[in-house]
């Protein structure tokens, strides 16, 4: 069970990052109406509102490099929450930002995820 | 109900690395026999392993400074999920480490919370 999670855990990760990486607009795939993100201390509610925010970023071209991703079932049947440390790298700039960031994975009746709960914070200091 | 999940994630880290910090043989009260911690990638299940490893951290004193708290309301019935952001410096060392930490907040029969999920990690480079 534990080792699946983290199966399940690390492929979301991947999927997620290559799609923000090289297709962000589809990113509002992975989101819900109930989906909630919080980015760097702003709430948004929903996938359209979600979606939008993540097109927005004042960036076009980035790359995140993943360092650690850790999974565990959450006590919502089926449920994954997956916390990611990494960097991301923006073009142009010589520095990248590390950043951390947390996932509430629910099923879908599909049988995949969606993301309930999304936050992100860049790592200062 | 955003503004309460934030003020009661607030005063749950409070409480937390007030704990931490001052009684931290104390936090086993906050763990259940189903919560799991994840502490830099290694697992721990239940209550009394959780406190175990917290116990034997290879420390004595320490002082968690908050920098960032987040709160989302998670899909579970009056869960919350909380994402920290901080500083832990240790006695007799002079600089501190930066880390983030993630927990799940699950309500008890009592009228409390308890930590379902918790993984923690420092954030290097």
């Amino acid at each position: 069970m534990d080792e699946q999670v983290e199966v399940l855990g690390k492929a979301f990760v991947d999927h997620y990052y290559s799609l923000f990486d090289n297709d962000r607009r589809s990113l509002s795939s992975l989101y819900q109406p109930i989906s909630m993100m919080t980015f760097e201390g702003q709430k948004f509610e929903g996938s359209a509102k979600i979606s939008c925010k993540l097109n927005d970023l004042p960036f076009d071209q980035c790359k995140h490099l993943i360092s650690t991703v850790d999974s565990q079932p959450s006590v919502f049947p089926g449920g994954i929450v997956v916390f990611v440390s990494g960097s991301l790298c923006l073009a142009g700039e010589e520095h990248s930002l590390r950043f951390s960031q947390m996932f509430h994975l629910v099923p879908t009746l599909e049988g995949s995820y969606f993301v309930q709960n999304d936050i992100f914070r860049l790592n200062y200091g």
